[in-house]
């Protein structure tokens, strides 16, 4: 057998009557430990090239500066702090941000209710977290339509049923049939009763902040809230170079109470930020470094993240574009930029443009996501079910790319060199020209030797004709049914649930019902 | 605008009046000359772990062996060199392998007809060639089907079409409706007649690789080929440790006319090779240490590429499975373990397991190519087209992962750090708060800024709804039609063509078809 073998019925057969079908049955949930990476990181800058980077980023910083808007609290801590503030407008001497950041640590445990799904962010660690914001959702049965809160539910019970999904995210989509004042309670309240994995809070506002601080208080106590990091939140910057008062409201409610930030320019290069990759990243830079020393100036110590959230704009229609190659050498580069400042960074993720499940889906979450694991990044954010530019949260394409952070996680242990690993001895007992299907290795392998994917297809055509053709998309749509069929809520102590319920019921009926 | 921002029209109307559409008439092809990377080299493997599998490479060569079957000439090659020969089994001493692969160039030029098209093989550059091999083609109108000689001529027409395809390739599809003794004519003369790439020759009969030669004669003149290369062809190694007498009679003709070949082991793991990534390296380094030593037996100084073709099966099932962490593994790895012999390297491709060019397709594809980039492969094989295992060349994957190839072109340039990359004037120019959709920097960058995907719909999903709501799937099938529509034959001069076809009428004449 090889290339060259051009008989169809080449592969029929192999496996032959002794062959297992694959159970498809109920399926027991190992979750998988958040990734320690055992291969080396991928990197496409020198370290001249990123020294010209943080250079530029320093010029940005100094000369043309950032704005905090509508925050007088904020300019005041920056003028304290020592940088020249004009109006809104803050310059940061050359050098200060990264000062300011020596109190920044470099990596941090997040909590989650159950010990064993606490996650490590920073160093060594990769941890995966579903999408984040679309107002909408899609599945091959109902087609595109607005969120609810059930849906919210439904993606939180299918990151809890995904092994390799070790965070429940946030804003998993927009449920935008419970009133915007008030659906960061069913939100945060839905991550803590239906998975025991780490969540994200609310930023829409420092009150929702302030709320979900204060239920994080209800399941993990005051003290440990104090001292440990049990919610991440995500602060994007309104690129290019500003700062917005509801995100620094939230930012300082967070980084007050000790909780982590993750800090993101939001740049779709060539409309918040130039269009060539060495510019995106200084802008980007500069506004990270601003960024993440607010949380400094408000609490010295607090737990912060580098986030970049980086893509173009078609320079025809002016739509975001994914998975091209120049938001692929942002991120790796921004991620060199990152250890280099000593913080956790965060991007990537399983972005992409496309409107259905598809191939330019597949393609483009590809070259996302593989690159972030591949740079090193320590939070992914996105990593399962985005689709259309991040408008709409997908069903089918949660559960295709579960599978794909399943596969990089077996990417990242690198190779086992153990003796087992290097075979020498199944080597020997088969000898050439034979095979290996029953050898004495194979055989003691056999349940983990390769990744074994949920979604994919190896059967032969004339099986999958037989089968009804299936394509990926129609697969996904039985297998994320069934996930949610077979889902079943981890413990929650009912005091603790109580209490909860009782708190989002009293803050529902202090305030009317608002929709935008 | 930002993650958090959940208005469904926030993209809508971006562009504005001023975009312009994307012109999706007739293209002017600009050919992509081959890669010469820019950006550092992904590796998975330390020093410690490549010495390891180095040293188990030299202990199956010595203690287990391979076999050169059917073949006396090669075995006396090996008696001469101080192999210990025992039958057809061949032991080498630890050390021989790489002693006699000394006079193996460490780069060489693959000369294409057209000498903008010459490719360089090993060293920093990366060459895409298509998909080889496939008895069947599918597309969206017709299916699946049996490959004739038009499918051929077709891929090799697309081929050319594609800018960074840099290689015509060689069986693009088997072209079954030709007799199987006579199709290798056909197959060399379109490769000619049809494109001005490189291209492979015929391995499956010494006679017909022979036949390969004459016909490169005929076209770049006998002292040029004496000279320089102008073919390359494959070689399998019938995995675990067998060469065959087909694949050493066609490496011995090719290797003594100067022309390469690329020793490929065809690795599925768990059936020719064992079910961990270590041990199948160790396999398929002593399989490519033997195999390309042959050809430095037959004529020192031979251009030869140590290849890999490494997969695993399920299993469940027996079958191939594509696109799983463990290959990628292997993949770059092997390519570590090539460098320190210093011969080029052929691994990777589109691979996948999928029937359709669905999500599977796409996303086991895009696992294979990114790595094959990443890790430093100098022939990329099988780049586009592939489907089904290696079982069917698929119109509409061809122009979906020429499209990646593209960007993968992109990718491989690294970060432009001259002033215009830089783009400090853009950043002072825009300042906080406002775009840089207009700016001077934008407008002097806007026909070159970022890669322009062919597949890709990045438009809102009112107007892709608008225009019939199409899969890439859809989309490719008009793609590929209009690359057709628009191809025009490269220029061939008339009295090598006239002598191309005597010959093959020649040829063809003195022997009886043969259909087996």
């Amino acid at each position: 057998m090889s290339e060259q073998d051009a008989s169809p019925t080449r592969r029929r057969g192999r496996g032959g009557s002794g062959a297992r079908r694959e159970a498809r049955g109920r399926r027991e949930i190992t979750q998988f430990p958040y990734i320690s990476r055992r291969i080396p990181l991928t990197e496409i800058m020198s370290e001249e090239g990123l020294a010209t980077i943080e250079a530029n980023a320093d010029t940005i910083l100094e000369e043309i500066g950032i704005d905090f808007r509508d925050d007088p609290e904020v300019l005041a801590l920056w003028r304290e702090a020592g940088a020249d503030v004009k109006g809104e407008r803050v310059h940061l001497p050359r050098g200060l941000a990264r000062s300011i950041l020596k109190t920044a640590p470099r990596t941090f445990i997040q909590r989650a209710r159950n010990p064993e799904r606490s996650v490590q962010i920073g160093g060594d660690a990769t941890v995966f977290a579903p999408v984040y914001g679309p107002p909408f959702v899609r599945d091959l049965d109902q087609g595109r339509r607005y969120a609810t809160i059930e849906d919210f539910r439904n993606f939180v019970k299918l990151a809890y049923m995904t092994p390799a999904m070790h965070h429940s995210g946030g804003t998993v989509c927009e449920p935008v049939d419970v009133p915007v004042n008030k659906r960061h309670l069913d939100m945060v309240h839905s991550h803590i009763r239906y998975s025991d994995k780490p969540f994200m809070g609310s930023v829409t506002a420092p009150e929702r902040a302030a709320d979900t601080v204060e239920m994080a208080r209800m399941v993990f106590g005051a003290e440990t809230v104090e001292r440990d990091c049990v919610v991440m939140s995500l602060i994007n910057a309104n690129s290019p170079m500003v700062y917005d008062a509801t995100m620094l409201g939230a930012l300082k409610v967070y980084a007050r109470a000790n909780q982590a930030t993750v800090i993101s320019p939001f740049i779709l290069a060539g409309a918040m930020g130039p269009v060539t990759v060495a510019g995106t990243l200084a802008q980007l830079l500069a506004e990270a470094l601003a960024g993440m020393s607010v949380t400094q100036l408000a609490r010295p110590g607090a737990p912060v993240v580098f986030g970049t959230f980086s893509s173009s704009i078609s320079m025809q229609s002016g739509a975001p574009t994914f998975g091209t190659p120049e938001p692929t050498l942002v991120l790796v580069a921004a991620a060199q930029l990152a250890r280099r400042i000593g913080v956790p960074f965060r991007s990537g993720g399983s972005l992409c443009a496309s409107k259905l499940p598809d191939a330019q889906a597949a393609y483009e979450s590809a070259h996302s996501l593989l690159p972030a694991v591949l740079g090193g990044v320590n939070f992914v954010l996105h990593a399962a079910g985005w689709l259309e530019g991040g408008l709409v949260s997908s069903y089918e394409k949660f559960v295709m790319d579960g599978d794909q952070i399943g596969m990089m996680q077996v990417l990242a242990g690198g190779v086992d060199l153990s003796d087992n690993g290097q075979a020498l001895d199944a080597i020997r007992e088969v000898g050439p020209g034979n095979h290996y299907l029953g050898c004495a290795h194979t055989q003691a392998n056999f349940q983990t030797a390769f990744y074994r994917s949920s979604i994919a297809d190896n059967n032969s055509f004339e099986q999958w004709d037989a089968e009804g053709g299936k394509d990926a998309y129609q697969r996904a749509n039985a297998l994320w049914k069934q996930m949610l069929a077979d889902y079943e809520a981890p413990a929650l102590d009912p005091g603790i649930d109580e209490g909860l319920r009782d708190f989002i019921a009293a803050k529902k009926e202090s305030m009317p019902d608002a929709f935008a």
